[in-house]
């Protein structure tokens, strides 16, 4: 007798949409709240004056001489600009993508039907040869929609996001005028909605598919778990573009914008004046929120595949138990509940009153999520899971235990909250590593390079042994199993770890359109506050979005050795050592790329801010309005242009690593990716944070230490500007994109394995 | 019958030390030539007018004016400052090290004593275990004395290098008096004479000690060639502390002295009256010379034992065919012959009459000595070895023919020369790369740094693939022996290599002594543009270094798998993945070690600096001396200091993970660290070198675009100087040391294998 899971498949049937729409809800709700802010001038005129801008509050008295009606309007129009922009780019991106993956599709659908000819008969199936699956065409037919699909969902997750993000910008600045605390809430359910939306939106999808292709699969498990990873691959391609695309615009535009405002002419910061303002908060939201939103669902996408594939042609899948197979879902569903209530510490339990309480509400944030999701993930495990079962190790089948199982998810979820605070201490100036970075700007900008790219390379060094234990955890508990659902773990509080994460650039843009409205230093102080605490959540996202995405890869890297029949990618031989070799080098080949393109992009947006500058009279003294729209185009032409090369470099060697030299040297391309990836990954954001984090440090002025370095505008405050600016490549397009990388080289390994093992290796073959 | 070489034991047993000691004699030779130029003023002045400095020419008129006997003077008691500090300083470092290496001595025969028990009787052989060898505690005792041979030989090899250059450098500045061709000879030679000896002195050395304790071992050459590891790996850790001692020494003095001389008191690169020019000059000796040297006598040693130890195991050993044994041993010294006779091509064969004609006539030697090692290669295979023979190859023994080996060597011994091209194009500011990196510096600093990490990163594209190419040849022809031998290849022409590398250091402090003379700026001008060509020498040298040490590391790992027992290093389980992770993070840990003491050691040699020209009256109009001994002790004591940090990281990393987590694990961070150190060691170095470059190629103006950029003291001149200081820890200290890390920890693996295979992994096997 087999023993199954002890919550009946009717329950998971239901549990699962359930809380995935809760999740939806919720999110709707978020919006509601944020909505009933309002940012046009007409309505909060319409009004009674003791309860405009929809609560009941009084603006804060410095605001009273200023004509409160001009500004809103003002931000409102700011607004839109912002919006139109980034609505305008992404149309543009996906009209490029969107033939990229049709193209993408028509490979996947040929090179997998190929596998059997294409042909049309049932066949012995793979790790079972005394049963009969589906045809290895519908395999094809199956992982095409499926790809299809995570790319629209990613595509829907990243626009709503910005979407969301460009809707709460000005009511954020506006809610400054009120109180630091109302600003931080209306940020902070801005992100939620994004956090929410996209957890739960992937999962009801997921959840969908797998439901409408069971109805053709039946019982061939194997075959629709290996179709559903299609899902994976489309969410991840969709995430690279955005990533490469959005980081190239946001940072041709961040850096140019600098270089000529902030060091030449002197001017502040997104001062009006600046012609590459608008394409600098437009940035921001392309690049920032929809970026990290396909990013992350790219994750959480591939996560799951990787889990169920695996668990496919375990005892759940041999077992056909439906229960214990959705395990990885089950835990999704769980996270989703979890974060639900850990947001409302934020929102309705507790109240920000003072500046320095933002920073502990956002890693509070952290903290009570990872602590309930434990108590969740136990009752998961618990009723999920059959007590004892086997999974699916490279050939054989090892037996194991739901508590382990509950252990390797633990160990998953722990070592992204070490992650995340080591990298808070690295990147945050209340710490010693950024105020020793500042410290080094006495001497100039060379010794404030070299530290800090020190403190990068020293900031690996925790969360790599964060990893390896997580991974040598859940891998000795439960082979490649064990270390999706570490990755499914640390990627469970997600919602949560979003929320915060779109937090920073929204409080940003609202910093920029308080400036670009002309309102109080005191508001630009109080968003400046809530930008400072963004900056460090966004690096601690980053810290997730590449601990999470080193487990996934590893993951799913060892779903594509056993798909491809590999049983050993042994390193003492010449097929895989050179694969490791040059699979280590491809994450400098794409840094060079994107770094390079970066680099291009931001001189060609210096020449133009600069021809504004000497060429419109009256732009300086402010009487002249500058061109926003032609800094716009400049940063869409040169992101969507340069996003071309280091898109087709990761999507194109696993093909050809694959088809000319074989499985083995892809495995050692994957591993060797992997292993050299996840380093330069985080020491490029970490770098750039702390140089970020080091100028404003310097800019706060908040201890004697750091008055000593200042005021703006002092040797060592150029010295980290130029700090800063080398780091805006690192850490917002080649770092964060190069998790996308080693993610997405291995779920496309994954899906095109059948394909790989029939006719891969030509190259070897016939040498 | 057993098919042995066609070359007689007893000439092998002759060839060889004649190859060598003719070696040394022609080293001796060209310092005899060097020596004939005068430094001292008093023999100078006693000689006949026509025929002062040694030679029948005439000054050029332009020095007509100057107060000949005064600059020569002045020229002899600055080399004499620089001698002495330089010498100070390495007398001081090898005293530390030599506790070191004491203590490290005693390690090795604890622990490979207790392998068999400290037991004195003979044991079964460990590959064939019909037969008796010689008891472990022999081993552990012939391992210590070869490890303190070779790091005795390391020393003389630095120290000796380090003492040629000083007595050089003012030679080749008196001669530029003369033309640039004869200051051009000067250098050469002595570069000749370094490259020379330490080939020389280091195959000499090894084949003493083989026959040495051949006497003992007798027919046991499994324990002989087990004992000779030793040497590799004393030559390897005197190099490790060398490089990153003296890497340290010579970056805090350069960037310190540039920080305030060139930046706050903008005074030219070595003016008298920056007290920490003569740190400076002394850090060019002991870092980029004797470091050099040592790294590159430990690539040498540690190739040679890597082979050696494989061969032993091999057909060769098994059938005691010496000729066939001492192949590595063959090539290294038909590799002194092709590069004396290549020398003669600089020094007589050829003349160079303009500076043009300097590039050409370095990167010719290179191409030369290839080229005719490739003859020579021909001939060693085709009598050093049986037609046929077999490799041992993690268990089973693998058929080669002669030819295929010959083509291992050969495919190393090009692939060296690829990198060196490929390093050349990346960092001589004759080629586009470097010339956009200058032209980023019209925008400032920080798309300079942008441009020049992106070049770094590119740079590793093809000297990746050039070393993948040559280990799947090698390995598919011949195993982990073909990696060994095709190492050997790359360093074959270690000689030539080591002289056009030396001449770089030479030349920069030649440039230094007529600066800090006071001589006229066109000796300047010409010792620029010896410097210039010197530049890229030391970068392709670097990649030479990095090259082979990426193939010696694989081939000592290869040595250590089959050493430690292991038949399979398989990616696929949790022991070896998180090996693989944690050591891609070594080399990130090493650098920012590294980076970090760099910086530090240079805030104090600035505020040094600053003090002196704040304190001293008339430092800044020349009128007073400034106090160069304490910037030279600042120097010495943070250097001294902060070598011991990375040092133990290097030389302990094996020890720990070998006997706390065993060889699997051991064998992945070994792996793990050589796919990521390359990379980084190649970036950092093309990085490094492509901002001295573009400095130098703004400051020289010799095209209309290198003008628009230009003069020194221009907006882009100091964006260009920023991204040279940061370059300098990149390319002298953490890029250079990280080679040493790589093949270090591989060699300290395979001297300690059998000590881990007994006792390792404790951590499991309690667990």
């Amino acid at each position: 007798m087999v023993a199954l899971a002890f919550l009946p498949e009717l329950w998971t049937e239901i549990l699962i949409p359930v809380c995935a729409v809760v999740g939806i809800a919720f999110s709707l709700f978020q919006w509601f709240i944020v909505s009933r802010v309002r940012v046009s001038g007409d309505q909060g005129a319409s009004s009674s004056g003791g309860s405009k801008n929809g609560y009941g509050d009084y603006l804060i008295e410095e605001e009273e001489g200023v004509n409160d009606q001009s500004v809103v309007a003002k931000c409102a129009e700011i607004q839109t600009a912002i919006s139109e922009g980034a609505t305008s780019f992404l149309f543009t991106e996906y009209r490029y993508v969107g033939v990229f993956m049709v193209f993408f599709a028509a490979i996947i659908f040929v090179f997998l039907g190929s596998v059997e000819g294409f042909s049309t008969e049932n066949k012995p199936c793979t790790y079972d040869d005394t049963k009969t699956c589906k045809p290895a065409l519908a395999t094809a037919a199956f992982s095409t929609i499926a790809f299809i699909l995570g790319a629209v969902t990613s595509v829907l997750s990243g626009f709503l996001g910005m979407k969301i993000a460009t809707y709460a910008n000005a009511r954020t600045t506006l809610e400054a005028r009120k109180g630091v605390g109302k600003a931080f809430i209306v940020a902070f359910r801005s992100g939620a909605v994004m956090g929410f939306l996209l957890a739960a939106s992937g999962l009801l999808v997921l959840y969908i598919t797998i439901n409408v292709f069971k109805i053709y699969y039946g019982d061939d498990w194997e075959g629709l778990f290996e179709a559903i990873t299609g899902y994976g691959l489309g969410g991840s391609s969709m995430a690279l573009f955005g990533r490469v695309g959005g980081g190239i615009y946001t940072k041709a535009a961040d850096v140019g914008a600098d270089l000529v405002g902030k060091i030449e002419r002197n001017i502040p910061e997104d001062d009006p004046r600046n012609p590459a303002v608008i394409a600098d908060n437009v940035g921001d939201n392309v690049g920032d929120i929809a970026g990290m939103g396909s990013d992350l669902f790219g994750s959480y996408a591939e996560a799951s595949c990787a889990a169920l594939v695996v668990a496919s042609i375990s005892s759940f899948g041999i077992n056909h138990d439906f229960t214990a197979m959705c395990y990885p879902l089950l835990i999704s569903s769980m996270g989703i509940l979890v974060c639900l209530i850990t947001t409302l510490f934020a929102t309705d339990f507790f109240e920000i009153k003072a500046v320095k309480e933002i920073e502990p509400a956002l890693k509070n944030q952290l903290i009570i999520s990872t602590a309930i999701m434990t108590v969740g993930i136990a009752v998961v495990s618990w009723v999920g899971l059959p007590s004892s079962f086997t999974i699916f190790n490279f050939g054989t089948q090892k037996v194991v235990q739901n508590w382990q199982l509950f252990l390797c998810v633990c160990v998953g979820l722990w070592a992204g909250l070490i992650i995340g605070f080591v990298t808070e201490y690295y990147t945050s100036n209340a710490y010693s590593p950024v105020q020793d970075v500042a410290d080094s700007c006495r001497t100039g900008a060379a010794t404030n390079v070299i530290f800090g790219l020190a403190l990068g390379y020293k900031s690996v060094i925790i969360p790599i042994f964060a990893i390896a234990i997580s991974i040598f955890v859940s891998f000795s508990f439960a082979a490649m199993y064990g270390v999706a659902v570490a990755a499914l773990g640390m990627l469970s509080t997600i919602a949560t770890g979003l929320a915060i994460d779109a937090y920073g650039p929204i409080s940003d843009n609202a910093g920029g359109i308080a400036e670009m409205a002309g309102m109080s230093h005191r508001i630009r102080e109080r968003t400046d506050a809530l930008d400072a605490a963004g900056n460090t959540t966004a690096a601690i996202g980053k810290g997730f979005a590449i601990g999470s995405a080193a487990l996934v890869s590893l993951a799913l890297f060892g779903a594509f050795v056993s798909r491809a029949g590999v049983h050993t990618v042994d390193v003492l031989t010449p097929k895989v050592i050179i694969g490791l070799l040059v699979g280590a080098m491809l994450p400098y080949w794409f840094s060079a790329m994107t770094m390079k393109s970066v680099g291009s992009a931001a001189l060609k947006m210096v020449e133009e801010v600069r021809r504004q500058f000497n060429t419109i009279p009256g732009l300086m003294e402010g009487t002249a309005k500058p061109d926003y729209a032609t800094c716009v185009k400049i940063s869409t032409d040169a992101s969507i242009k340069e996003m071309i090369p280091p898109g087709c470099l990761v999507m194109l060697t696993p093909l050809i690593v694959g088809f000319f030299f074989g499985v083995e040297t892809l495995s050692g391309v994957l591993a060797g990716s992997l292993v050299s990836g996840v380093q330069i990954a985080i020491s490029a954001s970490n770098t750039g944070g702390a140089w970020d984090n080091a100028k404003k440090y310097i800019e706060a002025g908040v201890s004697e230490h750091a008055k000593s370095l200042g005021p703006k505008g002092s040797e060592p405050h150029k010295a980290a500007v130029i700090g800063d600016t080398i780091g805006d490549p690192l850490k917002d397009t080649s770092g964060p994109s190069l998790n996308i990388l080693i993610k997405l080289m291995a779920v496309e390994s994954l899906v095109f394995a059948p394909f790989f093992a029939t006719h891969g290796g030509i190259l070897f073959k016939y040498l």
